[in-house]
């Protein structure tokens, strides 16, 4: 990239790493069989279990993306020709869908307008009909289209059919920034990665399992695996270590991320920071007289917006004309509403001045594509926002 | 402080550090006396000499503040009761002056207006007058002030009055951000910090040196001095080593910093950029309907702005408030004009979102402080601004 | 771990990290869909093929640790029930076995003694008998005993046979350390990981496929997969993108390690120094009466040397003793030979004054475990043998 | 420098820096007059003293080398023509001579054996004579010949003398490795540099100054100064800032090794550890059949050695050979012992193995050079001493 000064990274994931996670990854390599080695490794696992507001189940951490915590779940606790249902409403969900349908599922599909989420309603009606679905997958925040499901909701839907079936979760883009309640809401398999609300490099998949999914997993066959395995995990994280080699400067960053994440902010505040900076940036794009891909605000993402382009503006030209012209990277369309949108993540380690540095830029790269849009606008609609929600300056100090 | 995200760095220096700096700065410990280091020293020499525009000197690389070369400058080239030059109309000309009659030199100082710069009719006059004059003082961009003056213009008075007086120059805010040229404006001692436009941590205090200037050392006796002696330097200098360690880290950064501005972009590349953004600040500041402290566009500086605040706006609540509340960092009003002015820093490794993000914050900051500005009003021009004098996506590709 | 100064890391695995490699890897986020995303990775494919000596066909690198690259060879061209040969002589033959069993292969499995390497003549037995084999695996380096194998020689004895079967090989301690030539040895999948040779921080598994086992991959159903499938890697590699999010500082790490191996030192640069390297702590270990775990010289690895330890002697308390003393990291017996022998592994960015501490602490953690040694023996024999082999003076100024 | 793996660094400064410090310092640029600056520098203020053993006086960090520290010392508190008493037998007691006859002090110099320290009785002797003596001088520990001298000892010497003058104190390479109490001792100036002890990069002088000192400065008018004043220095400190932009990486890895000194480890800790590790070299060399530069036990320094070269082997050539061929760092003899010794460091973050290292570069380097030594013997006898001292299993866990 030509130009000077640092790069404005609004996609949503991998996400800004904070400064005390990038010093804590500076790290010579060391023994990941060494005696002193699950003095690091036990409390991270404890800790990321509180992130996933898991309590009786495990945590497994796979050296791989999240979609590798996608796979890991499947193919410990279902076999090829298992039935399980599942929604699409954007490419995230789309991927996951092709994934059960690869490794050998019986998927039933709902599809979904892009835009909206979980259809809990024929997700209930699903279930009423087909007493043999094993699974239900659902993802909590589609990346691609700004939307965040009520897996709660889900949770209800099963109980109410009386439905044993597993309850599989996309907390990718979720878990860490939203409230997420594995335990609560009895999610089974809840996956996460650490480029998105552990505010990490990509490189660690983080698997949330309950405890009855470890009980269908130690007792089926499941699908063939060995890198996802749980068992192998299972031997040798009791014991503070690994299969294999994991990533060392990922653990010791996760070590800081999560005392970030649990002490220095504390989860709640996280959450509401989270939901503070999406409004403002929502009001912004609402200024501008931009509408949202997500159809209804019961759907608004506190980690993602995806924002409409008008007519005749390319979404991917907003993208390409941020980041050449002026170093911003916003996300792009993915899938069914490529070019018809571009994203902007705001989730991880931001705040508010960060945000108006997004609308400010989306602005210009707006005007340049084409669009008909009030320099200026969104960035006040935003900062009136920002300055009533504002902390006193008592607290602050 | 509290809080997440990135602190927003606009003071004028230290300087958002580049990455490549970063990186470069990021080494273990060697032998400052090993036969090999010639080979990171001697192009190094080579290269601020060509920042500083100076073809026929030398420059010094002292492990201390850009104020240490203040000293370094006096210190070898005039002695106790040398008659001087100066003018003051900032804190830092101010501070000047200062060290030169703690030094022991006979000052004759030109007070100015605070928001005008160096008094070139004055000047001549004062040279008129006195052929006693021994060196001649400039404070090429008063950082306090968001001043930068015409040194060009010295030199021209200083050869009409026929004076041989030797003239200095405190560029510590301007080298490397500003076009400066030590050989053909006749700069004798041209003083500059690693923490401004050469993008690194403070702690190397650059002087550059004339020919004129050198002699002058070398056959006088000037001040009591060692640590910042000249010919400590020029013996081990000149072999490639220090007289004393010199600090790694930034001797490695400063490697990478000057690819930087003499190949990755160029210095002619670098001052139009400075321009750019400063222009930028200056539209959205008048769109705010806010004054300078500089009190003439010919004044105005393109490394900082000062920015005067209404009546009754202590400029202290708006840093206050901007680094509590929007983890932002403005300069504050020194001196004279404490509590009068904010500065804003546009030098160095930064883009023009960043200075959106100044400009929001800016008008967050304001407007909590009591000052009734339009919010999004000043981003709304500098965006205006940026658009129009953006490079083409053609030559962006 | 309690105690000062740096930890000695001679395990075979994570490797030291080059300072110019850790340097690159402090980086902040970016766009892994950013435009020129392709100018960082393309080259990084090209370059990774060199030192995999791959010609016409082409490189994986899954964010995963080495084991997923082991997943991904067979998944992609293997299917549950396919008959393969493989041998078992060390811990991690051992694993592989297992792999492959547990992904459903028919496994032919020659047991060897612990301590010797592929059984040429054994493969070659089994390949005339059965002409159903589909594919012959071989671990070139075995870790856990420090045993080299002969791929060429497996590929002799494939091609004397007739046999069309695919090879497999396990180059994990050996590509980038040890010459390596998969094209010239027809190997068909080679594993590698990017914490070994390539003195990186685990977490990207490289996968060396030839054009042949592409158009297998390409064309037969194989297993069930999704995370390591060959198809979502090509589409996007092919642009220069990832199927999912890539371990960024991962791979800018890469293209510094790249460029230290190809072009600061050379390949064979590097194979010579890891000989060099090698011989001289195996004649340290002859000069101190103790015997390797390779059972002759052919099978001398030059990465990591096994150390039996005398009779009463536990390797697992030479590791500890070491670690805990004298803050020095040797790799532990595995599997069989736990608590019979100790590793030091001597490969990637290592010289030979490390070596000789290694040796030295070797020594004190041997003799504080109850072994008789004479202190100082076999640094000493060492010694002799880095200044005979050391390069001249001339040519290393 | 050709070659791979790290350089091994033995020379007397800069040391190693460790791990956690090199985290600390990498650090993007903050506002060294944001409003809660004064929480980074307020306890450094407070815990440097703790190291200096400074209860009632300060102590100041000018951003130089320790060089800077001890012109520091000299401006504020004498003036040009004051008589003081120096001693002279190192590099480093010559240049402080140097500085302090280049200041314009009126110095006796009492030149002694290089090998020996600072001459007590002949101090006694002038001070009996000569009650003009305004200051008396102590290089605490002469990091040309490796030799300590006793500054309690000079306390009592000027004690028994009635002298009121001041003493200053060179413990640039003592203070945070060995035994130093400025209080207790009653040393007046006491200078360190923040790359010995404190195993931070070169940049941070440090000054420990008395009460009694303070009031000197105060008091009297001392020497032309401005950099280095105490004034500036006292009013900024006091509310936690400084006169000029420090260097903000360097506060920060300050922060991290006071934590080391004196939480982690713990001074008495630190003091006894470097005692076993010089320990060790000094049994090394003495196996080796060579002497060392300390003409005497009491003169041993434990942070650096100063080993005697023999007959026609030129020290150089060692230095050169080990850099060149060894990959590693050795201190060169300067001034009077120039190709007569060369230098092992063994100060700051280090163990017994690093100290191992040094000694089997050493014996190959002196092997190289033309000395007749048997390889391994030194190494043999630090491992004895090593083995012997070591703490127990039971503790070290």
């Amino acid at each position: 990239m030509s130009g000077a000064g640092q790069t404005h990274l609004f996609v949503p994931g991998p996400t800004n790493v904070p400064e005390a996670v990038r010093q804590a990854m500076n790290v010579p390599m060391g023994d990941h069989r060494a005696p002193d080695f699950p003095e690091l490794t036990l409390p991270l696992f404890a800790d990321v279990k509180k992130v996933f507001g898991n309590e009786t189940g495990r945590v497994f951490l796979f050296p791989s993306s999240g979609t590798g915590a996608w796979e890991s779940a499947i193919q410990n606790t279902l076999a090829p020709g298992d039935r399980v249902l599942m929604s699409r409403f954007g490419q995230f969900s789309h991927l996951w869908v092709d994934m059960a349908e690869r490794l050998g599922l019986d998927v039933v599909c709902c599809d979904v307008e892009w835009g909206a989420g979980v259809p809990l309603d024929r997700f209930a009606t699903v279930l009423a009909d087909d007493p043999s679905i094993k699974a239900v997958f659902a993802t909590h925040n589609e990346t691609a289209t700004g939307v965040t499901s009520d897996v709660a909701g889900v949770r209800r839907v099963l109980d109410a059919a009386g439905s044993d079936a597993l309850l599989f979760v996309d907390g990718v883009s979720s878990i860490g920034s939203l409230p997420f309640e594995q335990e609560a809401w009895g999610v089974d398999l809840a996956v996460a990665g650490s480029q998105k609300g552990f505010m990490l490099p990509a490189g660690l998949a983080m698997l949330g399992v309950s405890r009855k999914a470890l009980d269908v997993a130690a007792s089926q066959k499941g699908s063939a695996r060995c890198y996802f395995d749980f068992t192998d995990m299972i031997k040798t994280n009791d014991q503070g270590y690994f299969p294999y080699t994991p990533p060392l400067p990922l653990l010791y960053g996760l070590r800081a991320s999560l005392r970030m994440l649990l002490v220095d902010e504390g989860l709640d505040q996280v959450f509401a920071r989270h939901h503070r900076l999406a409004e403002g940036v929502r009001r912004g794009v609402a200024a501008l007289d931009l509408s949202l891909c997500a159809v209804a605000p019961e759907w608004h993402s506190d980690t993602v917006t995806a924002i409409r382009t008008p007519d005749g503006v390319d979404g991917a030209d907003v993208c390409r004309i941020g980041y050449q012209q002026y170093r911003t990277s916003f996300g792009g369309g993915l899938g069914q509403v490529a070019g018809k949108v571009f994203r902007i993540g705001h989730l991880g380690d931001l705040n508010e001045v960060s945000c108006l540095a997004a609308l400010a830029a989306a602005e210009m790269s707006l005007a340049d594509a084409g669009a008909k849009v009030e320099l200026g606008a969104g960035v006040a609609a935003a900062q009136s926002w920002y300055r009533s929600s504002a902390a006193g300056l008592a607290s602050a100090a």
